[in-house]
């Protein structure tokens, strides 16, 4: 039976060495046909983990948010004629905040073997680090746009921070992150706890738990930089 | 100024260099003073590891269900004197779905920086793995044991499945795994799907996606081996 493989890649700048087990870089080495959020930066990072890969023998489908939903399907010809496949998303974990979840969905239903490799989340590696409820935690992707829409998600994650003891997570697009941190602290009870993990894996990783009284005086700048933001009490 | 690592362990009977990235073993070789959450099995880890590590010259404190909150504090004291620390935990990622979160925090409130490395999280591999929504879910731990509020968060999961697109994801005592699928069966519809991800990296691992109308007719038994569950629609 073949398997689909859904094999994590680097965040930021480190290496595969600094942030995969090996066993990932014996297993890519098998596989020759992939599907790829971004088909130049899947080439490089299977160039990364061995240099040896003939990345011009392998096959590559692209699928992102510009793929038509009809067309995640046929994608996984290469597995009814028996061949493995890999998944490999731009950062982090396939299917996870990203858009590998529709084929992996369908191989599901296929009855096809999955197997999830190890590798860097930021959502795990921010929830570990944060000191706050592991036990019970939210990831909420990116928050609403519309300030009305964004007012209510805050009084809702508030609500579950106190009455359900849990931890809410969520992300913002890049050049946006000091907006949402002065957002959080116009927007939040002064004793609400934040946690910002900016560049996690990476050279400027900075992991900071503080109440947002604390938050208020203090200096910060991430702009641009990949981050991920949790809340507790 | 001193680190706290945060080191994951294998789950079951996989190997570290299967699941872990070479760079934890080079940093744990650094480390000489722990918190463990089981001294016996954190010793066994390290010598995994690198069977040359000297474990007896090794520091270690026990931080577990058995721990008074008082005491937490004073493990940190050898990072008052300058010393890098590690957490290691029985299995997957510290301070997730177990007892490090604790010393997390009163690192995070001493201005400590903490270091989470990669490994493997049941959480994230099997929310990889299952084909549900990876842009929104909720880990909820184990559900209530009492009969009228464990139904009640069935009853909550359902909306927040259905309302939210969130995905749902819990664990059980292992040697009651198969009474769970069966309460799962019988107290949501037939139209909400199930994954159940069993023995994730070690030899059994199996993990598979159905509508709970194709589980009724399943033969399945996850008795005794560690498995997560995520609902979704």
């Amino acid at each position: 039976m073949p398997k689909l493989f859904l094999f994590p890649v680097p965040m930021g700048e480190s290496q595969p060495a600094d942030v995969l087990p090996a066993i990932n870089i014996d297993l890519i080495r098998g596989v020759r046909h992939f599907i790829v959020e971004n088909v130049r930066s899947a080439r490089r990072f299977i160039k990364a983990c061995d240099r040896d890969i003939d990345v011009n023998i392998c096959h590559f489908a692209e699928l992102n948010r510009h793929t038509d939903p009809k067309d995640v399907a046929a994608m996984l010809q290469p597995m009814a004629e028996g061949h493995d496949m890999g998944v490999i998303s731009e950062a982090g974990c396939p299917a996870i905040a990203d858009p590998g979840a529709d084929v992996v969905a369908i191989a599901q239903s296929r009855g096809y073997e999955v197997v999830p490799l190890v590798g860097p989340s930021s959502i795990v590696m921010s929830m570990m680090a944060s000191g706050f409820n592991g036990q019970s935690f939210a990831f909420n992707g990116y928050l609403p746009i519309d300030a009305d829409a964004r007012s209510a998600k805050f009084k809702e994650m508030e609500r579950r921070i106190r009455r359900e003891h849990q931890t809410q997570i969520f992300i913002e697009t890049p050049y946006r992150n000091n907006k949402l941190v002065a957002a959080i602290i116009r927007s939040m009870p002064a004793d609400i706890k934040l946690c910002v993990a900016s560049d996690i894996t990476g050279p400027g990783q900075s992991i900071v738990t503080l109440p947002l009284s604390a938050w208020k005086s203090r200096k910060y700048d991430y702009d641009k930089v990949p981050t991920i933001f949790l809340l507790y009490k």
